[in-house]
């Protein structure tokens, strides 16, 4: 990695710290000024260097915001700590960064911290956000199921919180199929909260990956989880809302797929029911379209990615990377899978000569990348 | 009643008995061509007069299929029978004529048969199809009970065919609060099918209306109800769907009622039951509106009537009448109705001088025209 790209990685790790993601000014600054120019200026305590400081709306007041939390920042050494505990920053111009966070403008977080053993890019490109309400229903609960894990072996990657309710259901679907499933969180990537959700994250870790925006060590607030959403709906080809009461956070990050253009889905209920409530305000007032299966789901998002061919990597119809771009592990893992009959991963990680978490790992990358597909005995190569 | 009138209204009366309902090359005929003509002509075994009979497709083989029911046809004085036993037959061009039926063109019923006490125009000015499967569910049940009950005491008639399940249970909401509803039957208004709902219809001839367009006596046939959907979609400002499994003749009704441009909407419902899966479908493909209460069911027909208030009687924010058009028993009622505090309908008949059913019959036409409100004492002048 060279010198530069290494300084910035540092110098954002250092903006995840004193500023607050979604922070106007900073995404303001971050247009005209560098990230390590913007920590310079903070430890120098001095203006950043740029052209017009005027356009930077309560520049000072931001600075000195920024400047108080300068003492929680880690020094650098610590990057490389927190990379040895499995720990990796992730940022714009990175492999891993996937770039459908671009679209969110001056509100893209300033790094990602990740946890986990999938590749957050590879992962994302074929994903869809599965959110709800923490108080789910028996029917919510079933419903959610049902959709992750059909979702999870079409191949889909489920995006979602870290909450109780739908949000763990729905990993939990993904898990239970060796799917790929990714938890944004508001808190850091080595916390576990709830607590109650402390197997599940580890679970999350080895088979897909744990992200936040906020350092390693944060906890959550109550603010932050909203300023979370946008990135769950940013993140994915589309969000699926499967219970949510009115004026629930689902229905927050619903409203963020909708501003940003993506899929919007709900999934209906009974109008007795409170928790559909937020779901059937989606569907009548903003057009969330009414799905009530994984099928009507992948046929939305599908569709929605066809429509976006001209934007976008598309459902790759050919894998979206060359072959020979690939990590030698996964070129390995690529070459021990079958064209027809499925193998399963154990075996694949013989035939590869790799071990299972890395089987795994690859695994996820070459079927978001479009290359291998699961089927009823295991994984085969996508025709 | 001039002759001309009624020898229309038995030349008519004539044509229910030998044509089907929406049988193509009569509804092309009465377009160019007197129903006494038409009448005339299958008497003498002759073509009718027209300018050119090319016009009318397959109009020789037509002629032969009504004339071979000639022998069914009551004779004339037979109208005045079925008059003394309550049932009459309302033509287009009389006041009674509910002119949204117009939208249905050459498909437009020849006559209605009506029994029930209700006028027939007035009652269906603010009147809405609530439609649904016969094995409709605990809940769909429960939740037509609801949405009857409140949009009949707001004023709205409803419109319903005579089916166990959705359709019995919407007519039985609007009784139980002495709304006024409509029973669209594919059978003669003498005829109960199914003979389950004879008590049902002894009421609904009280308090609204059984409506037919096919003779007394007739029994139904099985297309006979797909065709009588149309007159339930034509004849209501809206449709909701509350259940209605994939394929259902509810679905037919709501078809009708989204090809007339009519506001079609439907009640969500459990993914996990097939008796929603129809709505579902309808609100994902055909653009039906996802309704979960009466409140929004009036607010989609409010909206739709402002929208259409230069092509047809609007929802009145003055009455649509001119208070010296009424007939004299409405008048009567009309002043025994109080201003503020509700006053309930056996209170108003004594005011009135009128008998009880008279009561009934007259504060239907007058909501449906904009004078009284139901409230929660009874019925008062509108604001």
């Amino acid at each position: 990695m060279s010198a530069g790209a290494e300084a910035e990685r540092v110098a954002r790790a250092a903006l995840t710290w004193v500023a607050e993601p979604g922070d106007q000014a900073m995404g303001a600054l971050l247009r005209v000024c560098s990230p390590a120019e913007i920590v310079a200026a903070l430890i120098e305590g001095r203006m950043p260097r740029l052209g017009d400081p005027a356009g930077i709306p309560r520049l000072e007041r931001a600075l000195g915001r920024w400047a108080a939390r300068l003492g929680d920042v880690a020094p650098d050494p610590v990057l490389d700590g927190w990379r040895r505990n499995g720990i990796r920053l992730v940022i714009p111009g990175d492999v891993e960064w996937p770039g459908q966070l671009d679209v969110l403008g001056e509100a893209r977080p300033w790094g990602l911290w990740v946890r986990g053993n999938a590749d957050l890019r590879f992962a994302c490109l074929r994903s869809v956000s599965v959110v709800g309400t923490r108080a789910a229903t028996a029917y919510g609960t079933h419903v959610c199921g049902e959709l992750a894990v059909t979702l999870a072996e079409a191949g889909w990657t489920i995006v979602s919180g870290g909450a109780f309710g739908i949000d763990g259901r729905a990993h939990r679907g993904a898990l239970a199929v060796h799917g790929i499933t990714v938890a944004v969180l508001a808190c850091g990537v080595d916390r576990a909260y709830p607590m109650g959700h402390y197997g599940l994250f580890r679970s999350i870790r080895e088979q897909g990956a744990l992200i936040s925006e906020w350092p390693p060590g944060r906890m959550p607030t109550k603010p932050g989880f909203l300023v979370r959403n946008r990135v769950i709906a940013a993140l994915s080809r589309g969000t699926v809302v499967v219970e949510a009461a009115l004026r629930s956070g689902a229905l927050n990050t619903a409203r963020h797929a909708h501003d940003l253009g993506r899929p919007l889905m709900a999934v209906p209920g009974p109008v007795t029911s409170t928790q559909s409530a937020g779901c059937h305000e989606a569907i009548r007032d903003w057009g969330a379209v009414c799905v009530t299966s994984a099928h009507d789901v992948m046929q939305m998002l599908e569709f929605a990615v066809e429509g976006a061919a001209e934007r976008e990597p598309a459902r790759p119809r050919k894998p979206v990377l060359a072959r020979d771009l690939l990590d030698p592990d996964s070129t390995r893992v690529l070459e021990a899978i079958p064209a027809r009959a499925g193998k399963g991963p154990a075996r694949i990680a013989i035939a590869a000569g790799v071990d299972f978490d890395t089987v795994m790992r690859c695994l996820g990358g070459l079927a978001a990348a479009g290359f291998v597909e699961r089927c009823d005995r295991g994984w085969r190569l996508r025709r």
